[in-house]
């Protein structure tokens, strides 16, 4: 396809690609560095300690989450985007990961904007705002994830995808099974802790404690770690996190909200590891039922899918993450969408040029 | 003059007037009471529990300090602000209470909106925002709160008003000082108490405690507050306050930080009682040194005050208040205003309208 002019722009929090954890961030990066590799004309909109082949302009000096406290994020994020639109000419399309605070600016502009909307949409407090910019598209990063949100031009469903060389494929099935990503009541840690032991099997725990869930690990979690099959690991890096799933019999998943998009389960798929999840949110999009995972409604369901897991095929595994969720497919996909909301942009703005130049035709001829 | 068209949009924290503190949402309300009272069309956007002559426009069910948590004020604002400038070609100015949010409808609106800004200006995060909206002219609410901003067309400063009957005249000095407002490291609390023992004369204070200051009024104040000369009275009502300030010798104003405006400094005023204060922020343009107070930089000379505060004229401080610091004072000052936005904003519609029309002959003759 012919190259465009892309302006991406990601939140500050964390600088893109992110020192640690950022799901967002992480995913910006991908996306940015693969539409450079394509020959896009790419501007990155993101903090200034930001690594990219794009053109970077800072919103902030570093991710947000390096700076004391006292900083005011929705202005700095506001002050970005009045960046992005003052600079809206030369882009053919913006395409924001910055929920919803750039719409205002977007409904006034003529260039297209595309939102890729990256956290759950079942709490209504923002629904009128999106609902307030008909001519922006929307991606959603599942199908669960848009349902709530109506009214709106959904664009597309684009899934997030991670570098193929990122995890290494492992044909053989490790003895234990893994937590990854966040110790929260949403993430379920304790039903974890739960499963692996009705299920007999060790469980390793890679994962962080944010402040908010502090009080949920110490009170609910913390007295579970003692158990002999249970070793908790805190956070690692993606190095150590490829060595960990890719040796595991199972990534365990039991969550108990919509999570728009789980990482961690497609990591797991790139290592050749099946999953054991509750289908909640995109979790049924993601992971195949009976070939690249096992879908089970209560923690009793789950141990007892530990004894079937190791008959999945792990290759099946990996092919699943090649075909479906690598950088390349999420690059091509936002590819298509990109070319289709210029030409939808081009098409409205020659629809309402004819418009202008027929309405002053007939001024004219009133006059005359 | 004419009456006009004015949107009020108020912040959703409180609902407007607020049922107990809320300083922006009660000078919100005293306004939109007032400029009902001369005649103009007033339209308030604001929480649905507000009470009011205007026609009431809800951003929200009520005021969202009494939601649970789990709300999104950012989207809730947002979304209030999307209705008023959907709205705009309704008024003929809007005069917007929410910081910085509003600007970037405002820019692409062609009605003129006025911003009033209640908070401390000297975080620079939100200064290239305010900035970028050059149409958009800004009030201060003293001389002192804009000097951090410079870039931005400062229209008036306003000071705040009251209603002249809230707060009953008392001609004789009390024998005891008043702590008012906020517990909070800026207000110092604790340099209030050790002043009043300092000066051997009692100290009642009359004040809420935020969550953030916790931890400063349980480690700091707390330990102060069993001092025989002081006595905590918590938060209390207008009625209560109002018999609290008038009996008291002056009130204590020792802050710490820039304060845009003191509201209980005027309160004090208004009862006739003067005031012992820092000269931060404000104060010096709302107390006159030596005539309604007296303005110490120490503690030490703060404790001396005490001894001369009484000397001060009582009648001299209400008549300040009731020149400077009613809501009629403040109605009128804003008329001033409104009326001067609503000018400009027509002659420079006029000014691109004669540039359009030119243009447009040129063409014509051009094309001829």
């Amino acid at each position: 396809m012919r190259p465009l002019r892309i302006a991406q722009v990601a939140p500050l929090y964390e600088r893109v690609p992110p020192l640690r954890y950022g799901g967002t961030e992480r995913v910006v990066s991908y996306l940015t560095e693969g539409l450079v590799e394509s020959g896009h004309d790419v501007t990155l909109f993101a903090s200034g300690d930001s690594l990219t082949r794009a053109e970077l302009v800072p919103g902030a000096r570093r991710g947000l989450r390096l700076e004391p406290l006292g900083y005011d994020p929705i202005a700095l994020h506001l002050g970005m985007l009045l960046q992005v639109y003052d600079r809206a000419s030369e882009f053919d399309v913006i395409h924001c990961h910055t929920d919803y605070l750039g719409l205002p600016l977007a409904r006034a502009s003529r260039v297209p904007t595309l939102l890729t909307l990256h956290g759950r949409l079942d709490l209504p407090d923002a629904h009128p705002v999106y609902r307030a910019v008909p001519g922006a598209g929307f991606v959603s990063v599942s199908d669960a994830q848009r349902a709530p949100l109506t009214g709106v031009r959904w664009a597309a469903t684009v899934y997030h995808g991670l570098p193929p060389d990122l995890y290494r494929f492992h044909p053989t099935p490790g003895r234990y099974l893994v937590f990854l990503g966040r110790i929260s009541p949403e993430k379920q840690t304790d039903a974890a802790i739960r499963i692996a032991v009705q299920a007999g099997i060790p469980l390793k725990i890679a994962a962080k404690v944010d402040r908010a869930d502090a009080e949920y690990f110490a009170t609910v979690v913390r007295p579970l770690l003692d158990h002999p099959l249970v070793e908790y690991l805190g956070e690692v890096d993606d190095g150590a996190k490829g060595e960990l799933l890719g040796h595991a019999l199972a990534l365990l998943f039991p969550i108990d909200w919509p999570e728009p998009f789980g990482l961690a389960l497609i990591e797991a798929l790139a290592c050749g590891t099946p999953v054991i999840a509750r289908p909640r949110g995109s979790v049924p999009e993601i992971v195949s039922d009976g070939r690249t995972g096992l879908l089970c409604e209560t923690e009793k369901q789950m141990a007892a899918a530990t004894t079937r897991v190791a008959s999945l095929s792990r290759a099946a595994c990996r092919s699943e993450f090649e075909e479906r969720f690598t950088v390349r497919s999420m690059v091509n996909a936002y590819e298509r969408v990109y070319e289709a909301e210029r030409v939808r942009a081009a098409v409205a703005r020659t629809g309402k040029g004819k418009a202008m130049r027929a309405s002053a035709a007939e001024r004219v001829a009133g006059s005359a």
